[in-house]
């Protein structure tokens, strides 16, 4: 089927935890991760919140000489803390910044300050075109009560939506990042259905790693364990995904992961544990590439129905974001309508008397400025909010158009009309 | 050569200056625009400036019969303003929203909260897959002293980037748009060299429309001619571009736009003329795709060195972006500290003889309530400044980083190493 031209590719994520002066033993941690990189020289480096450019500048100072090729993919106010680092040239770059990411007056929790992102890199990998995204979607701070679920669809939602129609001409597709998604979560379901990249831990054979795959271990020393409550030994949710084309097909030959320690150093890399992965890639000829495609529509054609259960699921789930930024909008117009008529009130109780009487004023000043001051802090916040919550509301309604006619097109594929997907595929074929 | 399968394809594009109770006779053009929409039947319509979801919806009602399916962007505050109709099934839709458009204090130009993006759908004409692409770029207020300039050619960037990223699998593109750009302007050439894309207005044999191809002319009762200086009879800055693929050949048998009125109406459509192609699409064989994509590729060859020349005076524009807004950053944060400074200068002067004396106030407590919420006032708006300058900085040094990697690996090109574009190319041809 194929011919034997195989070729090794081994491919390296990890979310640093690079907050200057905040992580801890930040420097340190760096120094250990660039010694780690130059050492086991990985052909493609992903990694995520290398949030100063400094630290980005340094790493790739270090790894001039086993990965000379590199990028730093820069948005909003802080940068959207992804790099990569490549021994392949890298041709091309683009970033799509995700239409939410959190709230800003969330500074604590500090994700909206990222500016979120995917970002991809095209290289060559010998013959063959490799995109390679990495990405960082918002953080789960409460799985109860998750406030940013929607967001988090919605990324998951725009995640699936670049990958698809950005990597129709390559080769083989690479996904490496911390999704802050579990394995069997919405946003993980939606990105691996649509797209059919397929998860290079439950692909492979030879695991290397904490139980379960877990990234993010109770027994890391950076970690609080009660921020993991309630699952005790810890979550998965730093992945390396991965699909091939009619041209190429890949295995995952290992995949190991860092267990909360390094030997010889007193902490580990950071608070989540580094992937990685070895992938084999065959080329094919083009008859096993023809079967290879029409294996892959047939699988396709099975998981239509599967597919559109999740985009509906997700709709649901926009749909519940959208009422609560709707809400919360029409809290900010209520709350600047009452600044609005405390200000007025105000300005009445001490006009009338003085235009009455000509008197003395008899509301107190210092009353009278800080009231003032109030209703017109009450008034720029309340705009500004309503401002955001607009921009919110726009970016749900969005996600939810899209999902909706999404759905639409599914069921009608479903019901055997000729599509525009499949006719892609279809030209491979004819 | 090619089989005998030709498709006719008709496109409109209207920038429609649809702001509710600002733009003039608003609802009286929209429903002449409904009028000529329903009779004329294009087969795609793509709409600019439609800023009120309920103008689009009574568009949509009015065109039910005639273009069922149809897809509205959302994004921003205001929305993108775009939106598209179509007698063929809309499949898939997805917006990129550019990182930089204008600037939100600007409010009277109001690009900014215009969202402004790029919004791509996917439909099928026969067995076709088309990518259909639809913009609207920032406002050019001033061509002397344009402080808009780089913002517009990262967005011309941008969109060279999304639709080249994502059209691999399309058997046609079309843009079109008010790109706000003229013919010759950096951010247009940028575009058509990169993209390929073809312009329907220099391209087609048979034109019937406004001297030069101007979209924006002196004769629109809603244009002053003052505002067109120093172009006297008005500038082409509507595109309806296009091109085909290996599966596709594309001719533009004719082109037309309005002439700034309409018969039997006071008014015309819009302060824009609107733009209609009659395309023909003549599907290939194998052979003579393999012909025309080899052909192409031949002519892209001698086209890389123009590339890289532009893509470095698109460069030499960011880096000047980058220059006067690190500055405007800087101006924000020293105007930050001054008014930090005035602040405890007054709270120092007001608690000096307090806490030497015990002595009565000496600062007059309406002066001093008044200077301290000028101080805050001065901190909170440098502060909100500040971060979005930051954000401004981001994304220019973001796209500058794209365009030295594109520059490099173009160069690279050049000098005749194996790259990933060509290669996708190959595949077909092999």
């Amino acid at each position: 089927m194929a011919d034997s031209n195989t070729i090794r590719l081994r491919v390296f994520s990890l979310n640093c935890w690079g907050i200057r002066y905040l992580s801890k033993h930040c420097r340190e941690r760096y120094a250990m991760i660039g010694e780690l990189l130059s050492r086991e020289e990985h052909d493609i480096v992903l990694l995520q919140e290398v949030w100063s450019e400094k630290d980005f500048l340094c790493l790739k100072r270090k790894l001039s000489s086993t990965h000379p090729h590199s990028h730093y993919f820069k948005s909003g106010v802080i940068g959207s803390g992804m790099a990569t680092f490549s021994r392949h040239r890298i041709h091309d770059a683009f970033l799509y910044r995700y239409s939410l990411n959190g709230y800003p007056y969330m500074a604590h929790h500090g994700d909206w300050f990222g500016g979120k992102a995917v970002g991809m890199v095209i290289l060559n990998i010998g013959r063959l075109a490799a995109h390679v995204y990495v990405t960082h979607l918002h953080a789960e701070y409460c799985r109860e009560k998750d406030s940013y679920l929607p967001h988090r669809v919605v990324q998951a939602w725009e995640l699936q939506q670049f990958i698809r129609h950005t990597s129709s001409g390559a080769d083989l597709v690479i996904l490496a990042g911390d999704l802050n998604l579990h394995p069997q979560d919405l946003g993980n379901r939606l990105l691996r259905t649509y797209t059919g990249l397929r998860d290079s831990y439950t692909e492979t054979a030879k695991f290397d790693g904490c139980e379960d795959g877990i990234t993010l271990i109770a027994d890391n020393p950076f970690i609080n364990p009660k921020e993991l409550c309630p699952f005790e030994k810890g979550i998965r949710i730093d992945y390396i995904l991965y699909k091939g084309s009619g041209r190429v097909s890949i295995q995952c030959e290992s995949l190991s992961t860092t267990k909360g320690s390094v030997p010889d150093h007193p902490f580990p890399y950071s608070d989540h544990e580094a992937l990685s992965a070895d992938l084999q890639l065959q080329t094919l000829t083009q008859q096993a590439g023809r079967d290879e495609t029409r294996g892959e529509q047939d699988c396709a054609a099975g998981k239509l129905a599967e597919l559109v259960d999740i985009v509906t699921e997700a709709r649901t789930e926009v749909k519940v974001g959208l009422y609560c930024a709707e809400r919360m909008r029409y809290t900010a117009a209520r709350t600047g309508v009452m600044g609005m008529a405390l200000l007025l009130l105000e300005l009445a109780i001490a006009a009338v008397p003085w235009l009455a009487l000509r008197a003395d004023q008899p509301f107190p000043r210092a009353s009278f400025y800080l009231l003032g001051v109030l209703c017109f802090a009450i008034l720029i916040t309340t705009f500004l909010l309503y401002i955001f919550y607009t921009m919110e509301v726009k970016a749900l309604q969005g996600a939810e158009d899209q999902m909706r006619l999404a759905v639409g097109s599914l069921q009608e594929r479903l019901r055997g009309f000729p599509l525009a997907q499949p006719l892609n595929q279809e030209k491979d074929i004819s």
